[in-house]
């Protein structure tokens, strides 16, 4: 499965793609859309919308998600936030990709295993995760990969199935059973 | 000139059309894109999408004008209507329509002729101007009517051109000379 995490923005947009398959994580790749050379709102939206659509097209990701529920530090950058995020979720949708939003605190939990992590150590986290050490990722590649891995361990946790009584649980689950 | 108004939102997104030529203002269309019925945020963008582009095809207007920093009673609600007007850009963006945004001051002062006018004074001057004093608009409808007469307001407000002396702005408009 592949996962194309984004981190949207109107002056960046970071996005991170991923390979999950036999529990192992892979890095595909990794980037910025820098939108600050565009002078208007509509541009900018217009090249976030146009570079996520290029590179779903590139790397054809599964799934796609986004995070979500993070604001800005005022109102106005709170709306423009909404605005990047609206269109990279149209991005998504016209490439029939399933959306998935995650909250900060989730992807911070599910990454560094605390929802009140610092964002160093979510960036820790996603080298260490994804074995590239060596890498120096920009914020918004970071966060970008963070969605995605949170993502990752969404889709690897397991979901039981509502069982009748524990007799039938432990023959679904047998793993489960301790000793 | 005909120009689209809208007003986004999550919930309800409110369109009007009006026709702008010989100093004259013509009612063309009005309506309501009803989202409530519509589950996730994803498939509500993509339903403002593609109604707006649907509309366009049908109307054909030159010109698109949004309410721009107008925000939500929450965080919550400016980030969600933030997605609907980003969508609702990329909508006139994708259609090759020239995009103009106006705050609700701006939009309030070009109807009313006061920044401070109350949401019924907006409604009966929309009605008033566009002699439609029998109709029954919906608010969303009457705010995407407004916007486009502020559009049209702008449209028709005499920008002058920048005159090296006053011989040659004379001669350029001889009816501002008084008497």
């Amino acid at each position: 499965m592949i996962i194309l995490g984004v981190d949207p923005g109107t002056n960046v947009t970071g996005f991170g793609i991923i390979k999950f398959s036999n529990n192992r994580l892979e890095h595909i790749a990794h980037g910025v859309i820098k939108l600050s050379s565009f002078n208007s709102i509509p541009s900018r939206l217009e090249t976030i919308y146009d570079e996520l659509s290029r590179i779903i097209k590139i790397y054809k990701p599964d799934e796609f998600a986004i995070e979500t529920a993070f604001y800005g530090k005022n109102i106005q950058s709170t709306m423009k936030i909404g605005y990047a995020r609206g269109v990279s979720l149209l991005a998504s949708i016209h490439n029939k990709i399933v959306t998935s939003e995650y909250s900060p605190g989730e992807v911070k939990k599910a990454v560094v295993g605390k929802g009140s992590a610092s964002k160093e150590q979510v960036g820790y986290m996603v080298k260490t995760l994804l074995n590239m050490k060596r890498v120096k990722f920009k914020p918004d590649e970071s966060d970008a990969l963070a969605i995605a891995l949170c993502h990752a361990f969404r889709m690897k946790a397991p979901t039981y199935k509502k069982s009748k009584g524990w007799k039938e649980f432990i023959e679904a689950y047998p793993e489960r059973v301790i000793g």
